[in-house]
């Protein structure tokens, strides 16, 4: 899952349910809707049908998951009367979150879930496991069901991707070398390769390197050299006293003043503030 | 933990911090902040030592732990050279989140997290555990470090007010009564008891019935019938093609209106939308 999305993502759940026959015979088998007002993600654990989601078509089947995102799509699901869908669905909402030194902002994101619209798990059972848990802890209603349920949702969806069967060695390759590239960044913080540099090291495009560091990482590659900069500058502020203006160096600005403005961007509070705690 | 809190609560951790003897040293044993910027908990894994925060002092040693907040706390540590105070520190700011109809907001909280400034607890090896885990976590700086430690902070908050030493008979007691009233409600959301009478069958004040009733449930008594009503009501109209008067009147409101009306306010879409999805 892009680790963005993950770092942003504040779901609210509206309902976890289990579709059974009944909800079938008494939809006749088929079920439209014109323009979907929340998002609807979930696991196929019985029967056969398709999905049709903004004009594309997916088949399902055990063991599939499925997402219709963003609301506002057009969605059709119809199923075989001889063997329905069984399928435990969750709908919810969702906003992104940001923060901006001291203040955090949310938005309606409106675009989709950055994952497929489906996705035919190979190993089931741990998926299935937390869909039913997600369904029992939700209607469960014990306290604490709410934010228990956001946070197995969240673990839910970082680990789909991951259970899918295994992707090609082409993107194992690919996503081994970002990791590279991350630890490259972590070792030399104080003068890293430039990007463009490290793309022709990873044999890649810097279009698809770009993308990719950030689907990993989580933030553009020159975002992530100052993240960890000011990640090692906040230990060196806690953990010494040290000028900052030899703080700024050792983590690799020249500019102690370029270094407090970024600083306080990132964090909301200046770096002398932040020392002070 | 307070669920209302947690439900809300949406944290961005700053740092995670293993304080050791080189520490101290260099603060020759004592580190004192006139208003603090930031939240700060930790747990002390050796050594001992006091924390003062704002005028009141509390013990430190080994198992123990503490939080400071919220920011603008005055506060003191100081240790003893012989055995100075090892400590896993996570610091962080946070917003409680608000969901009304289709927005979502956030504040400041200005208050202190719901929970002592120390503890010291029984059993300690699972949370010594988790803060080991948070520390690693974030500093190993792995692709989705952020939002797992976000959560691992959520569950680690949640579970240390539950591993402290053993609660009084009377706490037990009166969370049961809760939990029993919550049943209640669940079993008999279309014509519960008033609050008033359910603290009475509880032998309880109203006024301490209504705190704790929140503070479990995270919900008012009157807003949590709702709640259970409205979610009843979800699965009413997902599952049957029932007119909207009728799912009212099956969840507890004579006057479909109203009921349209709270359900709009508590889900930003009218019924009707609800169901077209």
């Amino acid at each position: 899952m892009d680790q963005d999305f993950m770092n942003r993502f504040m779901p609210r759940i509206h309902d976890v349910l289990f579709r059974d026959e009944d909800h079938w015979r008494s939809h006749a088998y088929q079920v439209a809707i014109h323009s979907t007002r929340m998002c609807n993600l979930g696991f196929v654990v019985r029967g056969y049908g398709v999905l049709e989601v903004n004009g594309n078509s997916y088949e399902l089947g055990p063991g599939c998951f499925y997402q219709i995102s963003p609301p506002g799509s057009r969605m059709k699901f119809s199923t075989d009367e001889a063997d329905p869908l069984l399928y435990i669905a969750v709908h919810f909402d969702y906003r992104l979150v940001q923060w901006e030194g001291m203040d955090m902002s949310s938005k309606e994101s409106g675009s989709a879930i950055p994952m497929p619209h489906m996705l035919a798990l190979d190993a089931v059972s741990e998926v299935e496991e937390q869909f039913r848990r997600l369904h029992q802890l939700w209607n469960g209603k014990q306290p604490g069901y709410e934010w228990r349920s956001r946070i197995l949702l969240m673990e839910l969806l970082d680990g789909i991707e991951r259970k899918q069967a295994a992707p090609s060695l082409a993107v194992l390759r690919a996503e081994e070398a970002i990791r590279k590239a991350m630890e490259h960044i972590h070792a030399h913080y104080k003068q890293p390769v430039n990007r463009d540099q490290m793309a022709r090291n990873c044999s890649m495009s810097v279009s698809y390197f770009a993308l990719l560091f950030k689907k990993i990482a989580g933030y553009s590659y020159v975002n992530y050299v100052h993240k960890v900069r000011m990640d090692k500058a906040k230990i060196l502020l806690r953990s010494g006293l040290a000028p900052i203006s030899e703080v700024a160096f050792e983590v690799g600005y020249q500019d102690p003043l370029y270094f407090s403005k970024l600083f306080s961007r990132e964090v909301g509070l200046s770096p002398r503030e932040y020392r002070k705690g």
